[in-house]
């Protein structure tokens, strides 16, 4: 997706331990214009697909979940995040790694919103490696409803969560695949 | 708002203490066609000002800024949430204390994000003692940046919030206001 892939060479920000900061237009401000033409984009992506519904986690996968939805005519799920710690009596949970942060945290989603046999697309603002995509797939399981695939903003090519989720037979888009990055040059892949 | 209030009455849920639950529209599954006329209807409520970008926090707040920003046709931005101990060397930060969960956090934006003379809009999912609007007005005034207002989804009438905002001169726009909630019962102010 060029003018994605244009926004992420002009005002992308590379940290050490290949963090990318996208702050400018989807991590923390937020470019309505571009995240409509991301939903669009999914959409057509997943062209042939019926989409019950769009899963995300908090808080990044928010504003993407809800165009892709609006661009699908579905609503959006987003899964929440509590500590580990925490214990739920109800409603889907799946533990989440982020090796970023070096943290382990529980994500969970109410049984009302991920019925059985939804058919469902998952959706998220990067993928490294894979522990938050692969924890949202779990809870789709648990609530027995149907996997579409994942959509992704920015995949890490680098790193070992696409292939994880590609070998597991799951249809992963992504809208712009990072091939290499070091701390002054990014390269994409074909 | 006529069409928000009816989703509120068929499925809102009224929980103790006072705690409305909106998980199926606006806090944890997504509806982006309502989304999409609460946009249109803070945009018709603000009418004749001047807006650069809106402002919420997270996570609740984010597909309503979104979806405002894009009726306006600016950015949104989301202040981040983080313990309170957290000590920030740049951007602007404000303690902001949750009545509900009883708990002190620090909201924070950074200073790439929100800038002198830029008009503000704040939008939040709900008001109810106004700890989260004050938290980000504090951020808006420290950035020396012009408040345009805040526009609120649900007011909570029977806490101090609005009344609190309102006597600090601050525009606020409640698209729909409660003027009474009880185990049974939920009435809104005409």
């Amino acid at each position: 997706m060029e003018p994605l892939k244009q926004r992420i060479l002009s005002e992308g920000k590379i940290l050490p331990n290949a963090v990318l900061k996208v702050d400018g237009f989807l991590n923390h401000q937020l470019d309505p214009q571009l995240l409509d033409a991301i939903g669009e984009e999914f959409t057509h992506r997943f062209v042939g697909e019926r989409i019950d519904k769009v899963l995300t986690v908090e808080a990044s996968g928010i504003a993407i979940a809800v165009f892709t939805a609006k661009a699908l005519g579905v609503k959006a799920v987003f899964a929440k995040k509590f500590p580990a710690s925490k214990h739920f009596d109800q409603g889907y949970s799946a533990q989440v790694i982020s090796y970023t942060k070096q943290t382990t945290h529980l994500i969970h989603v109410d049984g009302a919103y991920l019925k059985p046999g939804e058919r469902v697309l998952i959706v998220d603002d990067f993928l490294a490696n894979g522990e938050a995509a692969m924890g949202l797939v779990n809870l789709v399981n648990q609530a027995q409803a149907e996997l579409v695939g994942v959509g992704i903003v920015i995949e890490k090519g680098f790193q070992p969560g696409g292939q994880r989720l590609r070998e597991a037979g799951i249809h992963v888009e992504s809208l712009a695949i990072i091939a290499q990055m070091s701390e002054n040059s990014l390269d994409f892949a074909p």
